[in-house]
């Protein structure tokens, strides 16, 4: 399947903290984006921290959610509003760093689009997690 | 399969701040549990919420690993502390308002934990997303 | 969410020949249809037996994708065929015996519809595998 | 994480037969193995196919399943037999000629091990669907 970006990586950056306001705090950023491909980064802080140093659970469901989120946004456009259905997350190992998550298009359907996602520890890109998440993706009006 | 408690409603309240420091944040709160299940609430406010006054995706991940967790917690007692290997969750409707999350043990093995959740709104029961979670129980040192 | 019945148990039940080719070989057979809820046995036989004797994964895969497609039909009707779009399967212990699947539905949506499967032993009701399956409905035409 | 086999293809051929019973049917077929990587041929047969000529998802679900032991199989060696603990697997298109099943491990524990799968179609690589696999590893007695 070969894929086409409608916004670049600038556009979708300012989407970014209009639609998760969390990004901000978070400081997700997007490093690269190509037809298929993004890489987004987030700092780890405080707040995405559990005892012992590593981070949360929600931190990385919602790091993977963000970036399969806007690697549909940069296919798909402004137009439809994709709303996550399902998401499946492994926990590999223990992350103590700040992190990256890589997120591919598997498919982009008219309906559906699936992702798959990999959070790896920028550092020495030890793999943390691995997701995939199904979007629904609305009809345009 | 028949399960069996080894902490009570209030030790698990207890045990809660420590080990998920956001759930104060969230105002997670444990109603009910008996063997094999628990029922978590979170009463929604301004920090899980979405534009559209849509409960967030990981505040949902978090409600639901957070009960699972207990769930597990309750039965296994404090010497092991479970990790989510793995969690795969479907959304279903849009969430407006108070939550339930209701986690029943499907398997407590020595060294794998499986749960069901379903979290419902609070006022009316609907469905609002379903999850199931792996979790590895350590060795016993 | 209340669910409404539009084709009935010998309904569904001449159905299945048609579309599971292979549930003739399986012995599946529907044993309670009720709004929102359906059973299915499936028999063991040679066939989806490994070595050991327990019943092969994707035996079970079968049973619980078939239930999941029976329990939507049998509210959705022939017009729209439906089709598997995501299933995650837990194993939870070796299956020894015939089998029961119980298929609930989480949500019937316009495009989505997503069920709950539990597979038990039927002698002693003993949980061995549990699935969620998200299923794609196509547009009437 | 880096890898290390301990079987040859050849090794990991011979043992299919013995542990995949259906494999035989199926023509289940090592085509690559490589550290952290297997590529396993199904050609497609009238066991397999559904009404209108598409590969049956307990067909896929056991192609996906049998790469990703397979793969476990050749780095942890013949002492242990590796359980499916669990599997999540999306169809993304539908399926028309042989295929091609290409499992990465993604961690290697000493309790667990997980895989990622893509299912493709042998004429055109079109990925037709993609899952991720746990399973337990069992104590070494």
């Amino acid at each position: 399947m070969s894929f086409e970006l409608v916004m670049d990586a600038d556009e979708v950056a300012d989407y970014v903290s209009e639609v998760f306001p969390q990004s901000d705090n978070f400081g997700f950023y997007v490093t690269d984006l190509s037809p298929g491909l993004i890489r987004v980064r987030m700092p780890v802080n405080e707040s995405h921290l559990r005892p012992g140093g590593t981070v949360s659970g929600p931190s990385m469901f919602g790091l993977a959610d963000c970036a399969a989120y806007l690697i549909i946004l940069a296919h798909v456009g402004k137009v439809a509003l994709a709303v996550t259905t399902n998401l499946n997350i492994n926990f590999l190992s223990k992350p103590d760093g700040d992190l990256v998550s890589e997120a591919r298009l598997l498919k982009l359907g008219k309906r559906l689009a699936v992702c798959d996602i990999s959070i790896f520890l920028e550092k020495d890109h030890r793999l943390v997690a691995h997701a995939t998440a199904t979007y629904s993706i609305p009809p345009k009006s």
